[in-house]
């Protein structure tokens, strides 16, 4: 059984702030609901003297193993919490121009009412509306970009929680964005330390013993999207746990998220139909006029 | 907190099987196991008078509420057994051939070792690598095609889980596929009844009181890819609970899943790259050729 919960309670974060230690207070602070067997029926608050008597329920609703972090728990964290904490809320009177510096390569435009839609790839290899410029919970006039390296955040996120709550937890930090032919976003992983990314099935076998042939299941993906759905967009809940995902957990920190981003050979959909074709059209053009025989 | 887990014991689906019945049978199996405050420490086993001894342990671990369905659950069903309980086994010599059959429309293709990769469009809109035809876990010679309408499957499988369990679940039909820029392959929801697909948070505020101006959330696949995490591909559970996702839930059965799939007026990726050039080059080299001063 997988349990998944949002860690409420970390507030505001300000530039240079520990995140791991935040996390760690907060699961902490949650840590008071737990109702162990010794306990059942009451619950030891952070300073309390004695227990105090709590419906069963609560115990009932807590996941198996209580609150606190436990080796193999993933935890998802909000890339805009980690921006904050790492300071990349940047002055920008133009958004437009914000979005353009983080542009390594422009993969598609479109006129959106007054504005321009641009589908970009940014520094981080992930292909996203505006490369992934945020001007949403952030002071007029400044605009919030990705963490520089958000697998190395995750990293260092990771370190930290083991060092001061003990658990060796598997960490993503979390992003949304758009697909390219479903309307709504969902949460990805930009950055994962201590994760499986990409679970590798090929050479396993089905039900009746063929081989799998083509199956990667992008896990952190799936655990990005997932704990999205207790975070939520508009509640303000920046970090979730998940429980029962200890599978796709590991010992070292291993490559992280940037493993999921497609390689440049691979991609299909390099450019937007109407600017490859726009390309096609002016080689085309041009081919003729260069060798007009040839070109017939 | 949102609880997930599968719902083992349903076996091999066949032509014609009632895929509610056989859902409803499976969970009522797994609700042997409740262990709620009367019972706390004895299991009520079907078929047996007595309550039997259980460990702690087994209540800890269940999810709040127990294991039968409830209101506001949400059942997730690979598409795959839907597709075999409708019959869609079909014969096929030719992979290749069926997957034409099911083409509405070419969008990308690539050699890919001694085969081609096909990315189409199929009669159900979604935009998938080899039009969603399965080969795999179906009998030498036959493939599997995806269900006629997944979205009346969702509503059917719907009423008979109310009518066999009393409960108002959502359903998702979920299916597999890849992405455009990113590795591995995620779960999205093909069919949906009494599920908000999409959670439209546009006209809501942030957390500094600012309209959001373009948030849609794709919950629907959030939560088809999060119960990929307990079914897994290679493991043949095709069935999963969602408990605590109620607040999308709906009372009616809603338009479905359908509504997921990007009209192809807002469609900038209608055309992979290579094709997309492809034609513009034809159609840039035939101006040219039609009118040489006008190319210039």
């Amino acid at each position: 059984m997988l349990s998944i919960w949002p860690i409420t309670g970390i507030g505001e974060v300000a530039r240079g702030a520990d995140l791991g230690e935040l996390i760690a207070a907060a699961v902490a602070g949650a840590g008071g609901r737990d109702a162990g067997p010794a306990t059942a029926g009451t619950r030891q608050l952070p300073g309390r003297e004695h227990p105090i008597a709590v419906a069963q329920d609560a115990a009932a609703d807590s996941p198996p193993g209580g609150w606190m972090l436990r080796d193999g728990d993933v935890v998802v964290i909000a890339s805009k919490v980690v921006s904050k904490a790492e300071g990349r809320v940047v002055a920008a009177v133009d958004r437009e121009q914000a979005i353009t510096d983080e542009t390594v390569r422009v993969v598609a435009t479109r006129a959106h009412g007054a504005g321009l839609t641009r589908i970009v790839e940014n520094r981080l290899g992930l292909v996203m509306a505006a490369a992934g410029v945020d001007a949403s919970n952030t002071p007029a006039g400044t605009v919030l970009l990705l963490p520089v390296d958000p697998d190395a955040s995750a990293r260092g996120i990771r370190a930290r929680l083991r060092e001061l709550t003990g658990a060796r937890v598997g960490v993503i930090i979390a992003d949304t964005s758009g697909r390219a032919w479903r309307q709504g976003v969902t949460d990805m992983a930009i950055g994962a330390a201590g994760v499986t990314v990409l679970d590798d099935l090929r050479g396993g076998v089905d039900r009746e013993g063929r081989v799998l042939s083509a199956t990667v299941v992008a896990v952190a993906d799936e655990l990005a999207g997932a704990s999205e759905l207790v975070r939520g967009k508009a509640c303000g809940v920046p970090v979730a746990v998940i429980r029962g995902a200890a599978s796709w957990t590991t010992h070292h920190d291993g490559g992280g998220a940037r493993a999921i981003v497609r390689p440049a050979a691979d991609d299909m959909f390099r450019l937007g139909s109407d600017e490859a074709y726009r390309r096609g059209y002016e080689a085309g053009r041009a081919a003729a006029e260069r060798d007009p025989v040839a070109g017939q």
